[in-house]
């Protein structure tokens, strides 16, 4: 059996007394360490747990899963995901090729930052598609997530806006080598994310909905204990910090339920 | 402390580690039995968490939330609701007033539909807006949702259909008497979601987006190890059974990514 067992957002008493249970009869258990961060370190989680973890990073996941889905058609193998499993598009193509192999598989859900978003006071079904902010470079510098951002604003509808992580990504001049170099793992920031939708904003031929005054919310560390939230202006989101990661930023609709507004009060 | 803890999905063990030990310490636990469906019933919670449950009803969270707040000034008091704590505007109010009389609170959170209905393969970044679909009576048959979906569906995105759950309604006769009478409880089926919207489309002037021929995906038990998932035609849900509660209807974007049609094609 292959299962998937989320951890959700914040320490190791985040998982399921059903994710547990299962890590602990399972004969290899992996630890996914490339699509999220884990907001507690690897040994806290193997104390927790009593057993050992193998970290599984991309090149595991992407290029090996076939070898790990061979060896659960006899074994019980457990990979375990930050958040909910089923986030990632990796996951749903694990489970497709495990239905190829024939191997049983068995999904343990979790909290993911999709649905704990709402710990800032908007209603999760007043969200619109969510959408991904990559960290731009010198030359690349994408920007048709605003265009989601603004489709959605335009519907009164919420954005959460996903910020960027790298985390074993190898570097450029490697990439053509034989060994492998890999850059610094680093985590989008608030703060970095208003910065490069502001710079959108000021790049725009016209006017639009959404302005540099216009409300942004910004989270951090959602559903650990020291989690923060700050609502401001996109303009004054640029300076906010908020800490260590993982942050996320919610772009409100314009018009907001009262019980939205006297919730995010407490944040401005 | 007041504590709104998120029970997840399926059954009693799936809580948190984090949910059931704070459960444990509490002097009063509460078992929300209206916003949603509990998967278990209270004896068998109550003989896994080794705790007494006091059922908080409709009445008791709207009405009475303000005297249970009060005694968390001094005491630890849990409630427990299915899925996340968040997924609701009741629990987003009870948290302002519990500020306003200045009680401590914490979340723990869980999964919900919201996220959890990504199990069908459909990625949750692609979901536009959820839906509610209200049961219609003779006299009153509301159709607005239907736009909503089609919004969603004209933008390539998915709708999450959450449907009617009908628990210690007061009937109608009854609402003018001191003496209040409930209705028995009940929950609309994928296969009743699918003839009201079908009804929805035959009574349209001119054609759109959706016809009865487009596809939509039924879930039930969602989270549970006897989960069922079905993708046909809206016209063929209308027929389709899934079993006990609670049901799910998806509508998907007309458009599907390729790892979307190979996930959904086991459930065809």
């Amino acid at each position: 059996m292959f299962y998937l067992i989320g951890l959700g957002l914040g320490d190791a008493k985040d998982i399921t007394v059903k994710g547990l249970e299962i890590i602990q009869k399972c004969d290899k258990v992996l630890l996914e360490g490339y699509t999220s961060i884990l907001t507690v370190g690897k040994e806290i989680l193997e104390k927790f747990y009593g057993r050992p973890l193998i970290v599984a990073d991309r090149e595991l996941c992407e290029s090996n899963i076939d070898d790990i889905l061979k060896e659960a058609k006899e074994k019980d193998i457990a990979l375990l995901v930050v958040g909910d499993p089923l986030g990632a598009t990796t996951h749903t193509d694990m489970l497709l090729r495990a239905k190829e192999f024939e191997v049983e598989t068995q999904i343990v859900h979790n909290a993911s930052i999709m649905n704990a978003v709402s710990c800032c006071g908007l209603q999760l079904y007043n969200f619109g598609e969510t959408v991904s902010i990559p960290y731009w470079t010198d030359s690349w510098k994408p920007d048709s997530f605003f265009d989601k951002i603004l489709g959605n604003y335009k519907r009164n509808l919420h954005t959460l806006c996903l910020l960027d992580i790298k985390v074993k990504e190898p570097t450029e001049e490697s990439l053509t080598k034989k060994i492998r170099q890999y850059m610094e793992p680093k985590f989008m920031s608030v703060k970095e994310a208003a910065r490069q939708i502001v710079q959108i904003i000021n790049n725009l031929p016209e006017k639009t909905d959404i302005a540099v005054d216009s409300l942004a919310i910004g989270l951090s560390r959602v559903g650990s204990l020291d989690q923060k939230i700050m609502a401001t202006t996109l303009e004054d989101m640029q300076q906010v910090e908020l800490g260590p990661p993982l942050h996320s930023l919610v772009i409100p609709a314009p018009n907001l339920h009262p019980l939205e507004l006297d919730y995010l009060a407490q944040y401005r």
